[in-house]
Formats: structure tokens, sequence, C-alpha cells
């Protein structure tokens, strides 16, 4: 606790990563708007091409930004806990809501088309990590930014939403690769295995998005890279700790 | 360092949560075998149902002896530490050659049916992590049961062999779902939007093969649940500690 605290210098390679993970996420994220321009007609919303609406809200909201509200704690690590928090907050509301465009999309073109809701693997996981993503805001609201929540609380939550969070973005890379298989699938059939332009694009894409979700997890992962905490934050935790420990050792 | 050591009580959620995952996991095999059983046709080596055995195999040796494997640390906390790393490698060792019958039905299968190799998404995924748990198995065999390596690069090794092992066994079972959603789009088509039964089992299939990652990975990872150093190897680290830093400070 002695050492690397208030505004310490970055990790040497910290750097790097982060701009290696937006590397691969953008393209990720161009890609899937190439994908979707060169070999399924582009994007509306009043026509069949809402569909292609789908997957791009989906690379961008659950994929792209949600990864980046993820790595806020690493690349902002000299700023205010606050400010950090309110970002991270606020990333993971315009995930949120693109998402939810996205999804809006996908259920009303089935509508429209006349189609069943619902019955893939894709569509099962979506959902679940879609309300999950939810619930995980509502419940991280609560908790970091309502100013009701005691310090006790929230250090037994952190470890559980950090888990969860992590859990739930890799679960929504899971989902677009399923996503982007189907299409595949659907669309292609028998002649995915003739090495078709689509097919081998929408694979690099598939593998990108994969590249991004491990790159951003490498960050999250690296104890050495975690946050300090600030000269400020370390003198409040340290009172609550006497105040509430006395003698007794702390955890690890 | 001052408590936790030795022959220490496991934390009292462990062992549920380990006996969870095992459901689930073996749970999953079940339904494996009874896909390809009510579904498929069954297995065998010298017909069309040679690529049966490919699914089977890689969710028990990639998927469920894997996931294992990671557990053994978690779950045999006080025994010794070789005797931890032999059951590890071992487990390791069995769902590579599991995995690797799985690889071999399948291509000798695209072989004989004029089939073309490695086109889809899931092909990609599958040999690219083929490839990373071999190599990982292989550079943790040098660096941990081969008794060349020094303490100090063992240490350094670490944080990177655990990082690399959860995220392979995590694309295991992403690979995993891909190859379950193939199976299905090639053979269902459009009446996979009917929920054919064989579809919802499937798709159950899916979310308890994620299900049992969920729960792996949460063992895994929670702090206080990671084995105690016993008191020997305590005894050497601090030796090692007072040779190699003398008075610098530990990091974390």
């Amino acid at each position: 606790m002695d050492s690397g605290a208030s505004t310490a210098a970055p990790p040497r390679a910290l750097p790097y990563c982060v701009t290696f993970s937006q590397l691969l996420g953008l393209t990720a994220v161009a890609m899937t708007g190439a994908w979707l321009g060169l070999y399924r007609g582009g994007i509306a919303w009043e026509s069949a091409l809402q569909f292609n609406v789908h997957p791009l809200c989906m690379v961008i909201g659950l994929v792209f930004l949600q990864g980046d509200a993820l790595l806020v704690y690493r690349v902002f690590r000299n700023e205010a806990k606050r400010t950090t928090k309110v970002l991270h907050g606020l990333l993971h509301v315009s995930a949120f809501v693109i998402a939810l465009v996205g999804v809006v999309a996908v259920f009303d073109y089935h509508r429209k088309q006349g189609y069943a809701d619902l019955y893939s693997l894709h569509s099962w996981c979506g959902i679940i990590v879609f309300v999950l993503y939810f619930v995980q805001w509502l419940v991280g609201f609560s908790f970091f930014l309502f100013p009701g929540a005691s310090f006790s609380l929230r250090s037994r939550y952190r470890p559980q939403h950090i888990f969860f969070g992590a859990t739930i973005f890799l679960f929504s890379v899971g989902t677009a690769l399923l996503g982007l298989k189907e299409a595949l699938l659907f669309k292609l059939g028998a002649k995915y295995s003739t090495f078709e332009p689509e097919g081998v694009l929408a694979n690099v894409l598939g593998l990108l998005l994969a590249g991004f979700s491990v790159v951003v997890l490498y960050i999250l992962t690296r104890t050495d890279w975690k946050r300090p905490p600030q000269a400020e934050e370390q003198a409040l935790s340290m009172d609550f700790k006497t105040l509430t420990e006395g003698d007794s050792p702390s955890p690890q």
C-alpha cells in the first residue's frame, strides 16, 4: 500500500495495450459497417434493411463501448475517482441505449416479416446478456453512484461487480459471434464452404471481436495495472479500516 | 501473509460452487451424448457417424476436463503443491488427447466425404484455440514441471499462465457454442425457428456449457478462494524474497 499511490506514472506497456485494444475495436466496428454495406445492402429503419441495424448497434454498444467502459479505471488512472465513475457509468448508459435500439430493430423486423422470436441459441444468449447488463447497471448505479450505500457495502459488492461486469462483456462478445455465424449460415448455406468473400470477411470480423475482448480482459486483469488509490481515498480507507477492524489482520 | 496458511479450512461456499460446476459440466456432457444419440444417430468411427465423435470429444476434453484442470488448485487446496501440479498437468494431457481424437475425427470425416476444411468461423477459432492450448501446455510444463526453471522465472510467468489458461478455456467454450450453432443450422435450417425439439435441446446444452464456464471462472477469480501457501512453500518463498529483494517493498 505504500508504493504506487497518487499520480504515479502509468505502467510502460499499458498505453500500447490500450492503443492496440482501440485499434482492434474500431477496426471491428468499421468492418461490421463494411460487411453490412458491401454484402447486406446497407442500413435503413423502414425497410427489410432494418435487420442490419441490429448487428451494427450490438457491436458498437455491447462490444466496443462496453469494453471501453471497463477500461476507464485503467486509462484515467490519475483522475479523481468520482470523475472516472461518472465516465464509466455514462459509457455504459450509451452502450445500453445503442444496444436497446439494436434489440428493438430486430424485434420490429421480425414482427413486420412475420418471423418467430427467440428460438435460437443466439437469441437466448442475447436476451439473457441484455437483461443481465441492465440489472448490473442498475445495481452498480445504486451502490456506487447513488450516495446511499455505505463504504463497507461498496467494498463487499465491488469484487462481484467486477466479476459480473467482465463476464457479461465476454458473453456479449460470444453472443455477437453466434449472431454473425447465424447470419452467415442463413444466407450462404453450403456456399460458406467455398470461401465466399463475405464468409472470409465475416470470419475475420469474428476474430477481431474475439481479439478485442482478449486484450480488454488482459488490461483489466493485470494486477499491477490496477488504478492506484489516490492520496485522499487512501486516507479515508485507512481511517475506515482502523474504525472497523482495529488490529485484526487485513484479508490477503 | 500471516493468516490462512497451511491446512486451513476451505471457504464455506467453495464446496457448493465446485459441486454446482460439476453438476453443470456432467449434465452438459450427458446432454451432448443424448443429443447425438437421439437426433444424430449415435457415434461410430467407420461411417458417416464419425462426425459425431467430434462434438462429444471436444465437450469432454476442451470444456469439461479443461475446466476441471483449472479447478484443481482450489479443490485440492491442502495437498502438496507438487501433487496438485501433477494432477493439473495430467488432466490437461487427458483433455488434449481426447480433443485430439475429436479433431482427427472431423478432418478424417471431411476427407472421406470430400468436404472443405477450415472455412468457417467455428473452425478458425477451433484450430487457433487448439494450437494455443498445446503451446500453453508445453510452456507450462517447461516452466512448472520440468525442474530447470528458476523460482523468479516461474513467479514472473505464473500470472501469464493463469490469464492465458482462463482465456483459452473461455474461447474453447465459445468455439463449442459456435460449432453447436453450425450443426443446428446446417441440419434444421428454417425449421430451427419452429422450436423443433432438437433445437431447444441444443440451445439448453449451449446455456449449460456457458453456465459451466461462468461458475469455473467465478471459482478461479475469487481472491479469497485462492490456494493458501503451505508452510514449507511460504518459508522457501520468504527466504528467496530476502535473498533477492533485501528491504525493497514487495509489489502489491
